[in-house]
C-alpha cells in the first residue's frame, strides 16, 4: 500500500517526528512524507508516531491508497524533494 | 475528481493562500485542504495559486484522485477540521 503522511507537530517535537519518518518514507515537502509500505510497516510507523507525538497538541494525517498509481502528484513552485532523488 | 492540497508557503503569503483555498475546498489541517472538484475548478485553483504564490520560495503539492473512495484517511492526535463540520 502507498501512504502520504502530513503532520502538524509543535516545534519541540517536530525534528524527532521528521527524523523518524525519514527512516521509513520519502520526504516530499516541509511536513509531508510518502512511500510504499506493508501493513506491518504502517503499524510500526503509527506506533512510533503515537510515542513521539503529543496527541493533545499535535496532528498527523495518514492517507492510505491501495497503490501509488491511483494518485497524480503536481508540484507547483519549488520542489523540495524530488521523489527519485532522496533515498 | 478529488484533490488534496498541501502547501509550504512563506509567512507573508500564507494567509492569502489559506483564505483563497477556504473558498474552494475543505480545510483539514494546518496546511492541508481537500475537496471534490471539477477539472475547471481545479484549473481555477491552480491559476489563482500561481498568482498568489512565489514560485521560487513557496511549494504547493496537489494530489489528484479519481474519487475520494480510493483514499483512506486516518487522523492521529488533534483533529483540527472534522471533514463534515466545516462548510
Amino acid at each position: 500500500m502507498y501512504v502520504i503522511i502530513v503532520y502538524d507537530i509543535q516545534v519541540e517535537r517536530v525534528n524527532k517526528v521528521k527524523g523518524f519518518l525519514r527512516t521509513q518514507l520519502n520526504w516530499i515537502q516541509n511536513s509531508v512524507f510518502e512511500g510504499e509500505v506493508t501493513p506491518s510497516e504502517l503499524k510500526y510507523i503509527k506506533d512510533n508516531l503515537t510515542k513521539i507525538m503529543n496527541k493533545n497538541k499535535d496532528s498527523v494525517i495518514i492517507y492510505t491508497l491501495r497503490t501509488e498509481k491511483a494518485l497524480k502528484r503536481d508540484v507547483m513552485g519549488i520542489e523540495k524533494a524530488p521523489i527519485d532523488g532522496i533515498l
